[in-house]
């Protein structure tokens, strides 16, 4: 088969893996009660391990799509995530507000090179 | 001609073909009168074709991107794509609250392998 | 290295780039105090800047995602991206509304190929 999927749940799978090309479902966090930066951290080190089992990580990210359900805690969200990422390999970012499911702060999804 | 565009509209395809890769506009249902359940099982028997005309299935998608005019109907929107989805293939997916056109209750998008 | 990253900024590039495919942060105006029509033009100016760096163009995009501040600006975003486009070559397109940072009233990303 020409297409791995890694994680498959009850409807969708944590990857999808094709060639070199990595897609990733959107992230959120486990823990609900932490503010931004903490959803952020956790949703990061959650796609830390995706990207692991699919044979790829945080350098090799080409597109990040950020939602927030407050765009005003942009900035909140950033610190989080120039904490994490590779700054010599910086992917492409989208970052929008958008309505998510309750107390979920954000929601990230990434396309990446393996 | 390395890309292959499928249904050219006013201002954009159906699908835009390039190598085993298939990306699909965003596909909202004709019947803006029916539930969030009737509005996803239209647009997913939409993707089908669409899928089709380009040589995939949703057997093939990798990723998937579902915009919910209220997020609140996740699970409807959710029990239509379980009776559909290739159980044996699942996509990667985000799902998030989007505002979408009047009566619009969902609108997706899906990138495949063909 | 085979991902090339153009412009790397802050906390992400304006194009990442692999093999044939171009991948965009989303693009937002400079001048918000234009209307949706302005803003969206000078987006698809910038997103020709930034495909041209990469070695691509707006004949060669597969798919353009777009957020509006407002989805009732829906038909004037159309206008410019109708003056704009190339009838001949149309992207795949998902418009769908978002909250985008204070007086944007437009950000578009788009995945095309070199």
């Amino acid at each position: 088969m020409d297409i791995q999927r890694i994680n498959p749940r009850q409807w969708n799978c944590s990857a999808a893996v094709h060639g070199n090309l990595v897609f990733l479902s959107g992230v959120v966090a486990d823990d609900k009660s932490l503010p931004m930066k903490g959803q952020t951290e956790q949703v990061l080190r959650r796609i830390d391990q995706v990207l692991a089992s699919a044979g790829s990580d945080k350098s090799r990210i080409l597109s990040a799509t950020v939602y927030m359900a407050d765009a005003a805690l942009n900035d909140e969200m950033n610190e989080a995530g120039m904490a994490w990422g590779d700054r010599a390999n910086l992917p492409t970012r989208t970052a929008v507000g958008a309505a998510l499911t309750p107390k979920t702060l954000v929601e990230i999804t990434v396309c990446a090179v393996r």
